[in-house]
């Protein structure tokens, strides 16, 4: 720890976020938050070193982008309004006051855009770096995942595969910002939740993801692989795999919406979102008319 | 992992906490908690294998009750009810299901007993056993640190030292239980809310804690070491250093009080607390008369 103890670096880590500290914290036991109107929405979600990232392919800003993103993109998938945030940071023995600041100034820029505050966290040593992030937000009709009905559109926000695509070898620079920098999508999640009937963020891989969809929501579902919403870069680069990776590539935080019909000309209008298939009755998921059996897509626990 | 994925664990561990799964998650990218009266405290704290717990000396029942209990510390020093919990799972390559199973166990009886109910949560592989959890609970009026003023009365809820005691070669049963099973003072924190002007709870040593409520408050503090509740077992075993350690010991999850004069008989009575010294002018922190200097206490990136 480079001699800090807890308390100077969680000074040092606050100073860093180049945001002011909230009224409501921290410095007590817990941080105080006022009821706000709607429902509250709550997430937890941890970023490893050696599991989810590696040094030095991420920067340390990159790391405290994405620790930040995964937690908000959860957010946007509710149609939530990002309120605040709690940081645990596990930090190995010779990490620096610097890299503290660095973390910070990554979470800092993204934190800024999401309207959100940091309201309190944990310093604690750890033989990796590891960021466990809980966010809390308000959403007047939250997005369940359980909501599809048959005849439902289905929406992709964002683009598919671009993530995945990062990590291979001599990945093109947009591709590589997809993995090392994801941009949750709360502003059209927000939009959304006036139209979609279930939502999902893209963590997964699509299939993976759209499955844990359709199971909550008892559906089926077809889908277009032709309409999947991909970087031009990624079909340059990845040729022949660009469509396995759109399909079961993880990471992207892209937006899953299903959308009534009655709903899908106004929805449109107010979120760009591509349409990539229907939700439909029994529990088949099809990808151009063929059934899908697969339980691929990325699992943190089996695959890295 | 042995094989099993991320959801087979969390359906694992959500089974062996022996509650019935929330109505309001998990399941969803967020759990959606509806509005309660009162102000929500919201806190996290890690618990990481070699840091603040060892195998085989503790066991993965023992990390389970703990990795809560200090968290459901933080909401008893606030005075809230414990409402919800997310709880986010490092777990190393080689972890079994039926390790999940015991650290879910742990956690689940203490649980049963805050009220509390688990809404969410997450797992990922990690280099060594981490638990961070986070808690959420309900306060018509919060204590803070920053309330006390001076003639209050300082009081202590549960005893001290004894945590730190059971660290030591040769310890008692009851001081080892005290380490590896802390008991977060709830029902006394939820009582003293209604006669408190400020609180904290002891995670970090009585006089380093003392030290933040005092430093929050702007104001100095007199205490009568004679006074301070300890367990006899720690005056046996522990003799001459039996005072140090509860002056300076980390661990024990006592709550610690300011009381104002005129609120202090009915405090009394409602709550079983030790009166431990008085709130006064200026800042000075004396012990038995003697200005105390120390920064001394514990502080989990320095010591262990």
């Amino acid at each position: 720890m480079s001699g800090a103890g807890e308390f100077e670096l969680i000074a040092e880590f606050t100073r860093a976020l180049g945001v002011p500290p909230s009224p409501q914290g921290p410095g007590d036991d817990c941080a105080v938050l006022k009821p706000r109107p709607g429902q509250l929405c709550v997430t937890t979600d941890a970023t490893v070193e050696g599991v989810h990232f590696t040094r030095p392919a991420f920067s340390l800003r990159d790391v405290g982008h994405k620790a930040l993103a995964v937690n908000l993109s959860d957010l946007a998938a509710m149609g939530a309004r990002p309120a605040w945030v709690l940081v645990a940071l596990g930090l190995p023995r010779a990490f620096k006051r610097r890299e503290v600041r660095a973390l910070a100034a990554g979470m800092g820029e993204l934190l800024r855009a999401s309207g959100a505050q940091v309201v309190g966290g944990n310093i604690t040593r750890s033989p990796v770096l590891s960021l466990t992030l809980t966010v809390g937000g308000h959403a007047s009709r939250p997005m369940l995942r359980s909501g599809a009905r048959p005849g439902d559109g289905l929406y992709v926000v964002g683009t598919l595969g671009a993530a995945a695509g990062g990590l291979l070898p001599q990945a093109p620079a947009s591709l590589v910002r997809a993995q090392r920098r994801p941009r949750p999508c709360l502003a059209e999640g927000l939009r959304a939740a006036h139209f979609a009937s279930a939502a999902i963020d893209v963590s997964d891989g699509l299939l993976q993801d759209l499955g844990h969809l359709l199971a909550a929501s008892k559906v089926g579902a077809e889908v277009d692989s032709a309409r999947l919403p991909m970087l031009p870069a990624l079909r340059r680069f990845a040729a022949g795999r660009a469509l396995t990776l759109a399909l079961t590539g993880g990471e992207d935080y892209a937006l899953l919406l299903a959308v009534p019909p009655r709903h899908a000309r106004a929805f449109e209008r107010a979120v760009r979102a591509r349409h990539i298939g229907t939700v439909t009755r029994g529990r088949a998921l099809r990808v151009d008319g063929r059934l899908w059996r697969g339980a691929a897509g990325f699992d943190h626990l089996r695959t890295t």
